[in-house]
């Protein structure tokens, strides 16, 4: 690790050069103007941020508040430093969609760079029910168009985790699983597709959401004429956390 | 700023402690292991990440690559440390809904505090053009169901931005304004709309689009029978550049 606290600018971009050089994680405090140029361009005049360039090549960088950052560019970023009209000037390009991230550097409090090792698994745990409740209210993470209709619907031998009606006017049951999926989820969905059917004489649709589907299961499922969502539990539950954390979330759910 | 490079956890626990009351803005690169209860539950094992207390309360866990955070808390959070079975604990709890982030660290790298001082604008710029194409390509940004028929459907005096078939089978010409809307945008709105009845003959919505409307431009707006959809550039441009940044994005989007 090496740390400087409020270096040169000199020393601070041979401090930057040489992180690069040997890909380590990079984090400066310092005071600092953002520009962006892509689809869109934006500009952040000075002020004191956090910018942390990692070791795959993303680049963030965070204000003294918000849990989002003003400004980042995706793993796969060509980075560079240089010293120009007395500013550190960071550099982080992408080439496709081409974009350009450029934080110009006028003063740094702090900086540090090393290797940084992260190996570990990252474990979430929620119930079916949990998963079942979130899908019900956020139905467009299954597929855009569906309104829902009843969550938990009797049904003889069973019930229904979600009945929705879709775009085009069709009730689709949703069997949830948490983990991968077998057999026996879809023999089940195709039960109460069937039971669904016979008590309406009206076209049903079956879709089994997991986070996967077991091997050769995908078959059966085909055969049966049902329809398989995979499902990012992790993302499921920050849908779920930026519902509630922010009133300046996606416009979707305004 | 005071920054410790490779304290004793005893010395980091009254470091934090130091940047909490004072509120500061905290980092540490540090070995560790975070847990998540909340609506879900997550665990992430031991691994060497940058932790940032944030003086809103907002809390980020960042492993060295992606740039999305592992964890994060939203601000507002109550944060406070621990010493506790030979770990520095950092906690950070919501309370509506109900969310607990613990952090517990096992070595400290790097600690750093401060206040931050940011004020400046973020401003972001993008043609009326590159917004009426993400939105073509994004409908559900304006509503949900909304299918696209058209880009820049030449109409008797000028082009409709977009035309769109909404849940119910009704036309839907949008018009794009970047920045505040005001009248002239209303009558040309309004003027798109009544072309396009004398030609179909059909019930046709007009929604004007825009990131604000100007004073007083709300009544005209409804006595004319239209609607408005107030926009969010910053958040319309992230959305297309997640859309290009990465294969694990919202589901909606795969």
């Amino acid at each position: 690790m090496e740390a400087l606290v409020r270096p040169k600018l000199q020393e601070a971009y041979e401090a930057v050069k040489r992180a690069l050089e040997c890909v380590h994680f990079c984090i400066l405090i310092a005071n600092c103007e953002v520009k962006y140029w892509g689809r869109a361009s934006s500009k952040l005049g000075r002020g004191q941020r956090v910018i942390m360039l990692k070791q795959d090549g993303s680049v963030l960088v965070h204000r003294p508040y918000g849990y989002e950052p003003v400004n980042w560019q995706p793993p796969g970023s060509r980075l560079s430093a240089e010293l120009k009209d007395g500013k550190l000037v960071v550099r982080a390009v992408r080439l496709r969609p081409w974009e350009e991230l450029v934080v110009e550097v006028y003063e740094v409090h702090l900086l540090a760079h090393c290797k940084l090792r992260d190996d570990a698994r990252f474990e979430m745990y929620g119930s079916e029910g949990d998963i079942r409740d979130l899908l019900a209210n956020n139905p467009e993470l299954i597929e855009k168009g569906l309104k829902r209709v009843e969550v938990e619907r009797k049904v003889e031998g069973g019930s229904i985790d979600i009945l929705f009606i879709d775009e085009r006017g069709r009730l689709v049951v949703v069997e949830v699983k948490r983990g991968t999926a077998g057999a026996e989820a879809v023999i089940q969905l195709k039960k109460y597709v069937e039971r669904l059917k016979g008590e309406l004489g009206r076209d049903v649709r079956g879709i089994l959401v997991a986070e996967d589907l077991a091997r050769g299961v995908r078959g059966l499922l085909v055969r049966e004429g049902l329809e398989f969502k995979k499902i990012d539990l992790r993302k499921l539950f920050e849908v779920s956390k930026e519902q509630g954390a922010s009133l300046t979330h996606w416009l979707t759910r305004c």
